[in-house]
Formats: structure tokens, sequence, C-alpha cells
């Protein structure tokens, strides 16, 4: 992993570099961050030339250590205006990894509006003119192109959404069944791949081989320790239920976002439970499974294939924050339609979260009513397509949506819609919200299985900012956040797994000092943006209207909510 | 002017205080920015309870000094999230002045969504319900509460589209013959008072006078001095033309925005000139006025009443603003539909300036052709009234109207649409819009009667921000800023009324001093709010995309622009 690739979309060239030794110890989210604090300008127009969209695998991509093939993709967000960083499975972090690459930088916008595949490969890289592509879905999409350069590919991609340059706009990658599924979902960098009119990027790594470790048997020893590790209580359950478990946890705390984060319990909220989805799989039978892993060799295996009545896919994977959203956050309780609504934001190339907080806002705003399954459905391809001006407007996520339609309780911070853990009754995560680098983002610092009072704003801010620090870790070493639940109590594990891959004498301090350096550069792109403290809050209402179900309001004294990043 | 009226809103209380000794020598603009940054949470949400909605006649206001009694309306603006003061001619501030009045702060909001008449007279204050005024035009609602609280008092009042708490809802004030159509336009302040439940504020003040000076017999011979001082070239061109003889200029200069601020200079500026309006009102005569004054006793009388061609009122006044945006900038050369559209905005509470440029850019994005004047009719009642979503889009102004419809050019700075000065072939205004703390309003500092090269970057911030200091002392005087065009070469004259009204002893650098306090208040409110030097630019293609007829762009360097308020 020594090289960048850059792509200059002006005159379609491509360019590899070597990464300058500065770079060695930076890789997925840390190495995002220094690559943007040097070349891009802080005020530029995220849909302009002047951005950047960066593809950075994590400092343990293309090696065979379970969960290390996470893609870490960024760019100046425009959904934020912030600096941000979205992470997603698949194999896409691997593949490229596996190339010697250690970010794809993609520069510049054509001169005309076009359609474009960025093919890279072990023989080089090209762009390629792919008119055909434009406005298709994504599903089929990824077989378009899988019929062109082969079932073994990687690929990252967007859907009309990207192409739209909706700031809901994600980007999928494909799972290692061919599935595009795996989003890198928020902060609207889909659009910014729209912008520079690049439909997908493929990643063809025949050829390669995993990457060697420097300490090849230090490698060996430290594996069968880490792998013993997955053999845990916490691991089986994201094994069994995957994310979706959290459904009755977090009901049950009462910060399950409700009718559009209004309430923190759902009655409807058996009827999604990961519980209930679980034997749903198991008594569908057909193509449902209730475990599948998203890049070869997890462990953890905490996606799932959601089959619909005839046992056919619906979806796949079904997770907690699409079900809250959709489910309860929209008073619908049925997971079938919640798997469509899901199905058609993979395919439209949408963020569901920030989709569905948009709905549910059009809802509070009488545009359609709560529970409403068939509106719901009809609205999504008006959404993605923006084919009315309804669906442009909801494209443009949650806060655009509640100022247009004139709602004024708008869960979003820094412009981005709140996921589905409502801050007044899981406080710990309301600092996280409100005080992310890329605005409120769940996986930025999650802290709803912390053992702790999550009513009490006393504690939160120092809970988040270690949660912050700790997802940062995973951020940058490209592995999944769910490892946490195998290795959390020995963090010197993962050091050891780059000692052993790198040659390197890093401790757990050292894992934490880059973390801190990463959320610093953030801090510091956003800063030149025109950011400052007083971004860092949660909207008005969750301040002073109690959720009625814990009768709280988030009550963190905001002078320490600021403090969380005073390392 | 010792008093201070506040309204609590959440239970319609009405509460007369003196006004602190400390206010005493503020005014105005400065007493809005005092008060609001006593007062007012900088986070606030604007349309919250929090927020506070202040009218503030200048320090010269109820006396029978020409032009002086404009009527400053502030808050915390929902259009740019900065502090927002918007002032208007008509008579509300000279009445209020008369009253004793320094401030009506209006507080809170109501429990319930109503529609309230806040009525102010000598003998005291109440907040009336008036429910059958909801959503009622402007016109209507000023006949209706004419007939019912007298010819003779003046009004502060809203449409629709502040009721429906859109962005480019301005306030309107009765002139001196009743007609409600001077606005404090910009910065949404109209919603403010529209979540406020406030449709009116009706200022009855029968049993007054004029203030009294301290020095009657300095004020006797100043005001003889500066009566004097109005016999000019420059006031005649006022009275002549008002401010429309601007069209001819700024297309000769090539910043007559046209056709969504892609060219400099409009085919059919002819049409649409002063000269040309000026022709049009003599022959068709009726009801047609080449000059009229919004307040008595004014000796410019820049304003006007354009006939329809049956003579009868089509709108007072037609104004340079309004025709630039709604004429060039849409392509529109026709004054009778930019007079009707004129009318339409008064009617439903929409400021013009922001609508248009709203409307230009749903024209970029195809939304409806270039010089489509019956498209654009038929779009006004649907954006005041909020009864589409795409009419909801563009009554949230230009900056949410860009980003919905996918126009990346947005120009707008801090949220607020780009008045009708092009800032490639205009410099300094471009330094005015990008460093008022009110977001791009040409009022702050307008410099295109200023005798310079306006495409020479050099001087342009100095130039600026002496204009802004200008404004800024007219603003606080509660003068009308064309007195400029009188007394403009004797700054003393302004002091010297202050000394006789108050007995001070000011100079002209106090009125300066006055200036710089107000603006340096204005952006520590800004800056507690989160702007930051990064939001005083503006926006990224005015520096990168020429524009056509001059062959410039906005290249003021940014660390100057920066330094324009370093007093």
């Amino acid at each position: 992993m020594k090289k960048i690739l850059r792509v200059e979309m002006s005159n379609l060239s491509v360019r590899w570099e070597e990464a300058p030794p500065a770079y060695e110890k930076f890789g997925g989210r840390s190495l995002i961050a220094k690559i943007m604090q040097e070349e891009v300008p802080p005020h530029c127009h995220p849909l302009g030339s002047k951005n950047k969209l960066i593809f950075a695998p994590g400092l343990l991509g293309g090696t065979n250590i379970s969960s290390s093939g996470r893609i870490s993709i960024g760019g100046k967000s425009p959904l934020t205006g912030t600096i941000k960083e979205s992470n997603g499975g698949g194999t896409t972090g691997a593949k490229l990894a596996r190339l010697g690459l250690k970010a794809v930088v993609i520069e510049g916008k054509p001169a005309e509006p076009g359609c474009y595949v960025l093919k890279i490969s072990a023989a080089g890289a090209e762009v390629v003119s792919a008119p055909e592509l434009k406005g298709m879905g994504v599903y089929e999409t990824a077989r378009k192109l899988g019929d062109r350069f082969g079932a073994r590919v990687g690929m990252a991609l967007i859907g009309p959404a990207g192409e739209n340059l909706l700031a809901a706009a994600g980007i999928a990658n494909l799972d290692q069944d061919g599935n595009p599924s795996r989003y890198c979902g928020r902060g609207g960098l889909g659009a910014v791949m729209g912008a520079k009119g690049i439909k997908a990027v493929v990643v063809d790594d025949r050829g390669t081989a995993n990457l060697p470790a420097a300490d090849s048997a230090k490698m060996k020893s430290t594996l069968q320790e880490y792998n013993n590790m997955f053999k845990s209580p916490a691991v089986e359950a994201y094994t069994r239920y995957g994310t979706s478990a959290m459904v009755a946890h977090t009901n049950a705390l009462g910060c399950l976002p409700t009718r559009s984060f209004t309430r923190g319990r759902f009655w409807g909220a058996e009827k999604i439970s990961g519980e209930t989805m679980y034997n749903l799989i198991l008594t569908r039978g057909g193509a449902g499974r209730t475990t599948h892993s998203c890049m070869p060799g997890c462990l953890i295996r905490c996606s799932n294939v959601f089959p619909d009545e005839k046992g056919e896919v619906a979806v796949s994977p079904l997770e907690y924050e699409t079900i809250g959203m959709f489910g309860a956050n929209l008073e619908i309780d049925d997971l079938d339609t919640i798997a469509r609504c899901n199905y058609l934001c993979n395919d439209l190339g949408l963020d569901t979260i920030e989709t569905a907080v948009a709905i549910g806002l059009a809802m509070q705003a009488g545009v359609l009513p709560f529970g409403d399954r068939a509106g719901v459905l009809n609205l999504l391809p008006a959404i993605g397509r923006g084919t009315t001006v309804l669906g442009r407007v909801l494209g443009q996520g949650a806060a655009v949506t509640g100022r247009v339609l004139g709602v004024t309780n708008i869960p979003a911070v820094k412009g981005q819609a709140l996921p589905a853990y409502d801050p007044r009754s899981l406080k710990g995560i309301g600092v996280t919200y409100a005080t992310s680098p890329m605005g409120a983002d769940h996986t930025a610092g999650p802290t709803a299985r912390a053992k702790v009072d999550h009513l009490n704003p006393q504690g939160q801010v120092e809970l988040s900012r270690r949660v912050q620090l700790n997802s940062a870790i995973y951020d940058n070493l490209g592995l999944c956040l769910f490892v946490t639940a195998a290795v959390g109590a020995r963090p010197q594990i993962l050091a050891d797994l780059l000692n052993a891959r790198y040659g390197w004498q890093w401790g757990v301090e050292d894992l934490f000092e880059l973390s801190k350096k990463t959320i610093l550069m953030e801090r510091e792109f956003n800063r030149r943006a025109g950011f400052t403290p007083a971004h860092d809050r949660l909207p008005e209402f969750f301040c002073t209207e109690p959720l009625p179900e814990t009768n709280s309001v988030f009550d963190v004294p905001q002078e320490e909510v600021e403090d969380c990043h005073n390392f």
C-alpha cells in the first residue's frame, strides 16, 4: 500500500504516485483528513471542481485479518459543508489495498456533464465513458458492470440520487456476493461522485494477493489470539440478530425515535424487532439468511438476507438504523415495507437515515400521514430520481425538508439528520452528535451499549470522548466497529496487528494518538470552512421539549459538550 | 423617546419600561444591535420563542426633520441565521417615536398558533385577537385595520408569506397615504413576526406631537441649513426618476444582473429604464405620479405611483431593485409585468429581491423559461401562500431554491440573495455583500455612485468600509440613505441635528464611532451564533467565472475583504 492514484476529471487522466513518506502511518479516515487538510480549500463548493473525492482503505486493509476491509470515502460534504468520511463494508477496501493503493483521489470535474466509470486494475487505471449507465439503478448498474468487467470485481457506485446531486445520496459498495448494498451512506458523498461524473469505480484485483506482514510469525500468533477473541457472547449476538437487536434495546431505553422524534418508544416495536426478523427469516426460508458476511473471512457475520413472502431476496442486509428510521420514526410496523424501502433506497442511491428522517418531517408537516406505507413507497423513486419538487426537497435531506415544509423541530446537527437514537434518552450519543466533525453520526461514537445511566447528564462527555476516539481507531485501521465486541477489552491486540503488519512498535496510546490527530485535523478543516463551537450543539428543541417516555431533555451542559475534543 | 414597550406573546401581556440610561445614545439599527446582544441567545431558533422582534425608530425619529422617520426592525434572521436589521420608510417610525418609544420588543410565542394585532397608542398597548385577518393579503388587511382603527394610524404588517414562516417574508409599513408598501423586506423578518403570531402592529399617535428639540433655536437654524442642502442636482434626479435611474447606470457598468446573474447587461434595459418609466407615467396620467413621498415632509420625494394602462394605480412605488431583479434578472422587459409582480409581492408579504433571485434560479434549473411573464405571475401566489412545494421552496429564498433545484451557482451571501448589482463588475459592493453582518445587502454599503473604477480591485475595501460606516449613520438616525445626496459633502450637519435635538456635542467622528460600534456589536452577535471570517466571502463562482460583458471576476483579495471591519 504505497501508491496513490490520482484521477483528474477535467481531462479524464490518471496518474499513479508514490505515497509521500509522511503518509505512512495514516490510513482510512485519518488519511482522508490529512489529504483534505493539505489539498482541498475549506470554502470550496462541495459540488465544484475544487472538492476531491477520496477512497482510502484502512491501515489493515488488504490483509487476511477478519473485518479489516472497510473502505473510507471522504470529501467535503454537500449536506453539512464539513469534512466528511463515511465508511462501508464489502470488498472495495480490501481490493484497493491489494492493488497497493493507499488512496484514490478523484479531482476536478468534467468540462461537460458525462457518465464515466473509473476502472482500476493491476494493469493500470482508466476513465471510461459509459453513457448507457446514466440514470440507471444501483442493482442493474452493478449487474451490467459485472457482465462487462467480470463477476469478481469490486465496485463503488452511485444511483440516480448521486447523479442528481442530492445531498442524501450515498455510495454503494459490492459485498462479497456482488450485491451493491454496503453503503457509505452519510454526508451526501454520492452527490460529490455524481458531480465528478463518476457512476462507478470498478476495482479488479485479479493477480494480486493479500498483503504480506512485515513480521509474518508475529502476525500468525497475533491473528490466532485475535481470532479466538471472536468467540464471545457479544459477537454471537451480532451473528444471530445483527444490528437489529438494537430495536428492543433502544425501545426499552425510550430512545427509539418514533413519530418524527416526538416519542421515544414505538407501539409497534415488537413487530419490527430483531427477534421478529430472525424468526421471520427462518420461517420464510428460501434465500433468507439470518447471518451473512459482507466481506470474505469475517468472523462476525452480522449481516443478513431478508426474504420476501415467497422466500426471494427482498433486501440484504436489513439493519437497525433503517428499521428504526423507516419503522418507528415513520410509525411503520411492518418489516416487509421497511425492507422494500431499504431496497429502493439502495437502488436509487439514497442514504436510508437521511431519507427517512426527511420523510418523517414531511409527515409532521402533513404531506402524508404517519404510517402511510404506500405513500412512502411511492415517494422514494421521486426522491431518488428528483422527478418532483417534493422529491428534490426530501433528497436534500432533513434540514432542507424541515425548513421548506415549515417544521421548526429539525433533528439534525450541522445539517445532517440524527440516526436512530434520541439524544434526550441517550445523552452520550447526544454529545457525539453535537461534536462529531461530520454532523450527527452514530458510528462516530455510539454509547447505547455502555453500562451507564443514559439519562444522567454527568459523565456523558467523557463517555462520548472515549467512544469517539475508539471509533476513530477502527475507522483508521479499516476495521469494522463491531470488532469492539470481540477485542474491546484488550485494544493492544489492534496495535499488535499493526506492528506485525508494518514492523512498528505501537501501543494502545499510539492508536489513540492517531485518533486524536484525526479528529483535530477534521476540526481544523471545519474551522477553516467556518465552523465554530457554536455548531457543536444539538437543536434547541432537544434541550427544551422533554421526550414523553422519559420526561427527559438533553441537559448535558453546553460548555462541557464544547470541551469534548479538548484532548 | 424614553420608553420601551415589551410585548410577551406567551401570555399576550404588555409592559412599558423606562429605557435604561445606557440606551440614550442608541437608536434604530444600533439600538437593535444592543438589545439583541444583551437579550437574545445567539444560537436560538429564529422562529422559536427565544428570538425577539424589535422595532426601533432612529435617533432623529419623530421630529420634523426631512426623511427622518424610517423604522428599523430587527431580530435573528431565519434566512441567514445572523442578526438582522431591516429598515423602511413610511410612517411607522415617526409615529412610534412620537409616542415616546425608543423600541418595541416583541418576545415569546403564543402557546397556540393565533393571529393577533398589537395596538399601540398614547392610551396604552394591547394584543388583540384578530383571527379574521389570517391569511389575508397585505392590502386588504391594511384597509380592514384602517376601517377599524382609523385612517390616520400607522401600521407594520405581514402577508401570508410571513404567516407561513417563509424566509423571504418581509414586513410592510404604511406610507403617508395609507398604502402598505414601504417594506422592511430583507432577512425574513416577516416570518419572525409570523412565528410570534402578530399579523400587524397598529400605531395610533393621535394626541401626540413632533418631539421637541433640546435647543430649539439651534434646531431651527440647523434645519434651515439642512433643508437648503436638498436643492441639489443629485436630489433633483431622485425626485424625477427615483431609484429607477439606476437601471441605465448599472447596465452601462455591466453590473445589472441579467438571466440569473449570468450576464451583466440586459438587451431589454431601455424598456425598463427610469426614463421609460418616467415617460410612461406621464403619458398614462390618471393616478400616476412621477414623484411622491413615503413620509410627511420629505424633501426628496423619490417614490412614485406607477399606473396601469387605464391610469389606475398598479403599484406604488416601483423601484430599482424590483425592476432589476424581476426585469433583467428574469429577462422580463416589460414594466407592467414587473409592476404587477411588485404588487403581488407586496400583497403576499414577500421581499421582491429574495423572491426574484429565487425565481431566477428556478429559471436556470429549467422550471420555467426566462422571460416567462405569465409563469412568474402564476408562481407568485403559490410562493407567498406556500400552496405548492415549489412555492414553499422559492419562499425560503434563493439559497434553498438553488440547493433543491440543483443549481450550484447561487448568488447569496450568508444565505441572503444578492440585490441588483453583480459584484464582478461593481467590486466595492461585492465587499459590502461579503462582509455585511446581515448577508448580501445593497443598503449596507452601496458603491455604484462612487467615482471610482469599479472593475479595479484596488481600493474597494476602503470604499466599502467607508460607505458601510456611512450607511450605518443613516440607519442609526432613522434617516433615509438618500439624504446623502443632499448632505453627503457635509456630514457635520447630521451631528448638528442630533446636538440640537438632544443637547449633545457630537462631531462627525462620533457618528462614525457609533457606526463602528453598531457593526462590531452585530459581528459579535454573529460570532457567538457561529459566524467567522470564513462566511465573509462571495460564492466561489463570482471569483472564477467571468461576467461576459466585462470579462471580470471578483478579485478583491480575500484577506483584504476580511479586514474590512478591522476598524
